[in-house]
Order: C-alpha cells, then structure tokens, then sequence
C-alpha cells in the first residue's frame, strides 16, 4: 500500500508539471495532501516489536524477559537463559497445541516446530488462541502469524502435513540446522497434542525410532478431563505398552464417529491441560522442581491423579523393546553417574550458599520434622492444627503395613491382650 | 480511509472534466485506477465475525459454539445456553484476570465488566493475551479491542479507575441495565485477580456490603504456585476472617517492594490458574460438578491442596459478622429446602431417563461396589490391579482408625498371639 501512495504522489507531480494552466494546479496541491494523509494513516498500523540480543533481567517496562529473569533470582532456575538453547516440536496445533506454542513463545523458547494439516474454522472460537479473522488458514499459518507478533526471537518451522508422510515427519524431527552441536535429534522435546490415537501412535513409533523424550496430552470427548504423560523410551511405557482398546482391538477410529454428533471442549479444561503440559516441558528442560509421569485432571471433582508407569516387556512396538534392552544394559553407568552426581552436591551444600547474612537467618535441620509420626499432631504449636495435607505428605507413597497390622512384636501384643482382660 | 479513497476518486474525476486537453486523460485514468486498487487493499482488511443470535447445537464448522453446547448432549451441563444470562465482573486484568476474560468471552458469556487502572507494557509480554502493538493501550481497552473481536455477542463494560474510588466501584456493580429483574447486585460473580492485598480487601469490603459471591485468585511471587478460592458472604470465611500477615499487622505492602527488583510470572502458572477460575465459575454459574471453597497450585511438585474454610465469629470487618448472622438465622429456611429438593430428585429419579434405548444398555446398581473395602482388590477381574487412586477415594477422608491400630477384638489378638507363639 505505502508503494502504491508514492507513485500516486509522483503521479500527480508530473501531471502538475504537464499543466501549464495553474488555475488546475489548486486541485491537485489538494489531492497530494490527500495523498499525504492516507500514507500517514497506513503507517500508523501497529508497529512489530524488535528482536532483542540477549536476555535481560534489567526491572524496566520495556523489557520483556525481566518477569522470567526473576526466576533466577527467586532461586527457582538456575539459568534461566538456556530456554533459548531449546527446540521444541508441537504435534498438533489445536485446543491444547496452539495454547502450548503460546505459552513456549512468551517463554522465549529458540525454537518451535509446529505441525498440523488442519484449518481453523469458527466451530474453534470455544477454544483460546485462533481469532475469527483467522478462519480458511491453515492452523500453522495462522499461528505463525500470531506467535511472531508475539515474540520475534523465537524461530518458527511450519510442518503442514505430517503423519501421512511418516518420513517426512521423521526428518523433520532430525534436521539439526538450528542446534548442529546436539547429539540425536533436532529437537529436545515433542509435545503430542492430537486428538486421536492413529497420530499419538505416529508419534510413538518416531519418538522410539528416535530415542526420543516426548510427552503426550489429552482431553475427554466430554470436556472435563484431561492428562498429560512424559515418555521415555526404554525408561517408561511407551504409548504401545499399555495402548488404549481402540488402538488394542485395531478398529479404525474414524467409523466411531456419528453424523451431526461433535465431541465437547472448554478452553478453560484446555488452557489448564496446556498450563499443565508446559510447565512440565520448562522443567524438564531447565531442570527446575520434579517432573510428573503422569498428571490427570478431573474437573468435576478438581482431581489430580498420578502414577508412574513401566515398560511391558511384551510391548508390541519393536523399537521400543530395543530402547528397553539399551536402557538395562546402560543400568551400571547410570548408577555410577548418579553416585558421581550425589558425592558432587554434597560437597557443594557444605558451602554456604549467600556469604552475607542481612537478616541473621540461621537454618535449622527439618528432617526430623519430616520423618516424625503425621498422626501426632504434638509437632505443631499448641492452639494450632494442620488444615493442609502437606506436599511431602501427599507424595509420600501409603506403604501396605500402614492399612494392615502394623504390630508383629510378640511384646507389644501381649500388652494388648492384658489390658483387654483387665 | 475508505472515505479518504472516495473522496479522491472525485476529485480525479472532476479535474478530468475540466481538463480541455485528452492528452492528459491517460494519465488522470492511471490514477483512478490506482485509487481503486487502494480501495480494494484497505477493504481486504480483516473481516469481524458477525453476532449470532441463538447458540446453535449444530455440528458445522462455521458455528462458534457447537462445541459448548456438545456440553448438554454429553450430559455435563443441563442448559448451557444459559450462559448468556450472567454477568461476570473481573477486578484486575493481569496475567491471570485477561486469560479469566478470554475464556469467559469464547464460552459466551452474557457480560464482562472489566475493572483495571493499568496500562500495557513490554513487561508484560511473558504472560498470556496482551501483544505488543497494544504497548501503552489502557488494559482494558486493549482487553475489549481482542476479545470483542473474538466474540462480539458479548456485552462489555470498561471501568478504567476501581480501587481509588469505592463509591464508583460498588455503583458499578450495582447497576442492573444488563439484567433489570436480578435481584441484589448487578453480576453473578465476582472474580478478584489483582496482585495487592489492598485491592482484595476493597473487593472483600464490597461483596460483603452487597452480599455478593466471589472468587478470590493469586499467583506467588516466585511464580511457582497459586491459588483459587470461593467466598460466599456469612457462608465462608471472607478475606478479612483469617487475614494474611501484612493485613493483620497493618505494615503497607508497598514499602515492602525494593528498588530493581520484580515478582516473577509465567505463563504456565497464570493460564492454570485462570483455567482453574473460571472452570469453577463456569461450574458455579451452571450448576455441575463440585465447586472447590479453596484449590492451591504448587507448579514444582503438581500438588493440588484443597481446604474448606469456615466464617470467623471475631471477623474485624462489620459487613462479615451481619452477613454471618443472617445466614444463621437463615438455617431452618435453608434446610427445609434442601429436603424439598431431595424429595424432588428422588421423585425424578424414579422415572427414566431416556425412554428408548438404541443400544439395549441396562443400568446395574453400583453403589455395593462403592461401599465395599477399597483395600481388597477382589472387585477387580483377575489379573486387574489398581494403578491409579479413583476421584472418590481420593475425597473420601482419611479416618483416624486407619493409621492407629485397628484391633479391639479379643479374640483376634488371642489368635495372633496363638500364631505368635507357635
């Protein structure tokens, strides 16, 4: 547009001088302001924010990255500036994806790889982040489009079509141009945010091929419940291990839909399952806190279920059962590296962590604290008492003597039956 | 611009007409055609959805709510189309209150009020929903520029000052233009996501002058946790019954901020959060599921805490304690009601629920399966373990019984001592 304006400027300006009677010269002075005008108003369109070098942690408005820098000094990541290190692959750019490359992209992760084949449609208003003007694109257009808006620092790979072509898929997640140093793939992490089980299993299949960490989410038909799932070949149960009936009974998913009849979705359920999917990515990359196996969410009950699974040694996934034999057989050198990592931190607590001491805070070993007896509520100041089950105790795994009969000491029972008597 | 680009072509027109010479006409009819380029560049613009008039169940792509109202075939909700009768108020339109205000608008809410004095800066680009060519907008503003957009069957309310002036917040709420016939205030909720304690308090003093249901959110500095937290005036502790520590002592928080230094925030955190809010709003305002009194957050051990917190009979503020007495004096009232309206639903229960029965589906009463021992697995087939705790469970509080000795029978300690001995 702003082209165009400049060469009806220079229009105008030659017919001017083609004129030789002034009296037209009036008209065409009024149009050049015109002109003039209508560029200011083109120009007035929202300007893009600029790219910005390195992160700062600097407290001023203008800076976008000073609310993540803080993180480093609330002692919560240890350096956050690595996140620009990082490439990220998101399968799927729907209800859960498009909110999941939102949130990576505030975060100002290096890299994303988005891929879907689908369009937006305004049947995906319910959901956060396509607008309507959107409608007709391409979800990863469309995304792209909003997201460098967003954060031009991050770079953005668009994948439109992925799991017709397996290979295709497979070469992507290898392409190694954004980070030539890393060893295996391209990427650090897939995020599988599909909504059927032919594509979750694509993705299986790559990520065993691969040796590749990935984690995997999902969201009820009805809308009001979601998970999220960390996979690690060899490590834990791939997707094949324990696989869904449908998946187990090898019916085409596709005939199982009805006419007229749609599956329900929130954005609320969505944005919570992407909030949840995200955090979990930023702590396993910047490791930071603990990382869930598995984290469910019940919205009718604000439910959140855990658990760890294993891999089935019968697994059906050839791949997978390679990735399980190399993960025995690196079983010596993990421990070896564990126990190196372990001697390494105790030498480092044995330092004092802040030289200065402003407020005379002095530490007190709380493991007693832990390890006490929770029935007895004799740890807590008198006149107060626990509203809150604590987090430790909430992990911590009931052991089966706990329901059952704790007492096997033939002393103890034999005091029992004395007093009964008496 | 469009008036701009009309105008011009006019002009071109009438020089034309009163040029003698058609030399000159080529270049004038260059012009115009130029113009009219322009005209169709400029009407390309995006394109706003139109409002639709009634929430349509109809599964097509091109119908923005066919997948909230899936929410009544499945079950969930009743009558979801009665979405559009409430009103939601929002004081503070941070990372929290603007995701809050999203997800409100694509639900299709009837009305948002609005309330922030802020404005849009880079800073706040690591949280979702303001984007950078809003920088220096007025949150509001630049809140009802998106969401408007996003859904314009939405009415919206901007309210640029709040907290200063509590006269003009209270009449706010008061006023009944949206929903004449309501009784009490103007809204059906409000949601509190500000960052200060002072302003909770403005919004705490308020809902209990108007009697008036809110819910109460926040995210911790280090980013890492938050929470969310129903009020009902008399029913539940109000914000003052158990205050924070800077509140009770009176100190003003905003001495506590030092020079250079900011809260940190993520994404992830905030979009759960808000995900977690207005989940339980959407289940509040349309009667499903259990709505949490309190729901914590902890990001780095995905640890769900839940409370339940009763008003306080030495409460400092005077709202709270009248509050609290009508609601005792309400008690027979309320329970005569609650037993009305079990009597009905047993009385609904009776009859079926759906009269034909395609797929020949017989309901069997589970409720033996409910109340049998959790501990014994023989419910399950065999070869079936329990991996994961169910919902119900999970609820069902720990009785002190469990954890102490379960034994008072004498003669089961008779025969364990027996087998002791031997």
């Amino acid at each position: 547009m702003e082209a165009e304006l400049k060469e009806m400027l220079s229009d105008l300006e030659s017919l001017k001088r083609s004129l030789p009677d002034p009296s037209h010269h009036a008209s065409i002075d009024k149009m050049q302001l015109r002109v003039q005008n209508l560029t200011n108003l083109s120009e007035s369109a929202p300007v893009r924010r600029s790219k910005v070098k390195d992160m700062s942690a600097e407290v001023v408005d203008s800076n976008p990255y000073s609310r993540l820098m803080a993180l480093q000094r609330m002692g919560i990541v240890q350096n956050y500036e690595r996140i620009r290190e990082f490439s990220v692959a998101i399968v799927g750019i729907g209800g859960v994806g498009s909110v999941a490359a939102e949130m990576l992209t505030r975060c100002g992760i290096g890299r994303l790889l988005l891929y879907d084949y689908d369009k937006v449609e305004l049947a995906n208003m319910n959901r956060l982040f396509f607008r309507p003007e959107q409608v007709g694109m391409t979800k990863t257009d469309a995304a792209v489009q909003t997201l460098s808006d967003i954060n031009p620092d991050v770079s953005y790979t668009l994948n439109i079509t992925t799991l017709q072509g397996f290979e295709t898929f497979m070469s992507s997640l290898k392409n190694k141009t954004f980070c030539p140093s890393k060893e295996g793939s391209g990427v650090d992490l897939v995020l599988s945010c599909v909504d059927n089980y032919e594509a979750r299993m694509v993705v299986n299949q790559a990520c065993n091929e691969l040796n590749q960490t990935w984690m995997e989410s999902g969201v009820s038909e009805d809308a009001v419940s979601g998970h999220i799932q960390l996979l690690i070949p060899g490590e834990t149960a791939c997707f094949a291990c324990a696989p869904p009936l449908v998946v187990a009974s090898g019916v085409d998913e596709r005939t199982l839909k009805r006419e007229g009849v749609c599956a329900a979705s929130l954005p609320t359920t969505m944005g919570v399952v992407a909030g949840l999917l995200v955090q979990n990515t930023l702590k396993y990359l910047l490791k930071f806190g603990h990382v869930s196996p598995y984290l469910g969410y019940n919205a009718l009950k604000d439910f959140f279920p855990t658990m760890e699974m294993k891999p089935n040694p019968q697994c059906s996934n050839a791949a997978c059962l390679e990735r399980q034999k190399e993960y025995i057989l690196a079983k010596p050198a993990r421990d070896a590296a564990a126990k190196a990592k372990e001697k390494e931190e105790v030498l480092v607590m044995e330092g004092p962590v802040h030289d200065d001491n402003e407020w005379n805070i002095s530490v007190v070993d709380d493991s007693e604290l832990v390890t006490a007896d929770v029935s007895s509520s004799d740890a807590l100041p008198e006149g107060l008492v626990r509203e809150l089950p604590s987090a430790d105790e909430f992990q911590r795994p009931t052991s089966p003597e706990e329901t059952t009969n704790p007492m096997d000491d033939l002393e103890d029972l034999r005091k029992q039956l004395d007093a009964l008597n008496n």
